[in-house]
């Protein structure tokens, strides 16, 4: 099978799959006795899809969304956190995270941007959850599951959350959700990124379109693909030898911290 | 069995529980490609004896201990971190967390010191992970079983770690291995305490000390006594019922976050 004959594997029932994700957010919130989210919306896809979700699953009045941005590094993407939040009519939370994470890097500097966006991400998660506390909400995750194997997410930053409906989704398949939710083209369109430092993108990292890498991680985890088969649909062997080690790599980030057993 | 005999089943062989734990952090390390460590010190025992058996497994010169006061409020605790990581002769790296949380409760104000607690936790989280990256090291955990189980930690905060040595131990263990490992008498025989506010004790909340809670947690847990044999023990239906209400509240700490599976 050709790569781009392949793109139909991804093809999802977006409005089967919406409701579906919606249920489990209530569910999820029965279980734990809540009955109030809480998410960081960024201006990306996958935030606004959970918006929308969290929206449609409890209602926006029992919806906060908390724009985090750092100074005015991105104004385009607050301007598209922001029209999201006012389009799902869901409460609003804006707080800057630069007063917070400047003071500690003018006392430890680093030229390391890898530390810089780390930090960052785990104040959000800190301003996130104190936000949820005062809100008695629980906090709805972000990442999907292409972000998940790559390793575009940050340990106890932004891969925290109470439970997260779009982790086993791959970003092409969120697309689709967006586009039945109704969410901007502005905001579908985006060029995807970690937001780590200005002019990260994923893409341009990885050497390959998340298009491209769906079809790849689709036939590579759920198919179990050989390398020899992945080859023969047009993928460099570079390019699946980097993504296998990718994965290898950031496993960790998806399994709980080991505690020693106590031997009798 | 009464309460004041059955101290006798938390015995432990603590010159072979070290040896084996040191040996397990080894272990660990290996298996994820690392040979330094970054520990924060708090002054408790729990910390400094994690910080022993981290000197023990790796060698004092691959091991940093990190201090992370918030402000001065608490000297004596500093004192105490300063003085294990002198004794131990790791490196040393001191943080106030206090210019990083301040501006925070400035512009976000609170009155509740749940919410303050939680913030510093993550903070010192988040300090320590970057501190960790810096010197090429895994942070390692310092939790121990009765604080687990009671809950007294912050998801994303303290319990927050690449690998534990001391999570399968209750407190009175830990205490018996710090006594082999040589941690000054101060430290042992502290107050336990959570240190999310002034004056915050674990056993004052608990209404119960720790020698009896681990009596009580081991004949629940690890022998599955009915409530029926706890009580003939002499322990209160009151405590009992409470100490389960929380292991139960808490034990969402201890899990990952769900993702919702994806129907076909």
């Amino acid at each position: 099978m050709a790569v781009k004959s392949a793109i139909e594997v991804l093809k999802i029932d977006a409005p089967k799959i919406a409701g579906y994700l919606e249920q489990w957010i209530r569910d999820q919130l029965k279980e734990r006795g809540y009955t109030k989210l809480a998410v960081g919306v960024s201006g990306g896809v996958d935030s606004a899809v959970v918006a929308a979700l969290a929206a449609g699953a409890v209602g926006s009045e029992n919806v906060t969304g908390v724009v985090l941005p750092y100074d005015n590094v991105d104004p385009e993407s607050i301007q598209d956190a922001e029209s999201m939040i006012r389009k799902l009519r869901i409460s609003r939370r804006f707080i800057d995270i630069a007063p917070v994470v400047d003071p500690y890097f003018k006392t430890n500097p680093t030229d390391d941007r890898v530390r810089k966006g780390n930090k960052m991400a785990r104040e959000r998660m800190s301003v996130l959850y104190d936000i949820s506390r005062e809100a008695t909400a629980l906090v709805i995750g972000t990442s999907n599951r292409s972000e998940i194997c790559m390793g575009y997410g940050t340990l106890y930053g932004d891969l925290a959350c109470a439970f997260n409906p779009i982790g086993n989704l791959y970003k092409t398949q969120v697309r689709q959700l967006a586009e039945y939710l109704g969410v901007e083209r502005q905001i579908i369109d985006k060029i995807p990124t970690a937001g780590l430092w200005p002019g990260q993108t994923d893409e341009g990292e990885l050497g390959i379109t998340y298009r491209e890498l769906d079809i790849l991680l689709h036939f590579m985890m759920d198919e179990k693909y050989s390398n020899q088969k992945l080859k023969e649909m047009g993928y460099q062997e570079s390019i699946i030898n980097m993504v296998k080690e990718r994965i290898a790599k950031n496993i960790f980030k998806g399994r709980l911290p080991a505690i020693a057993p106590i031997p009798k």
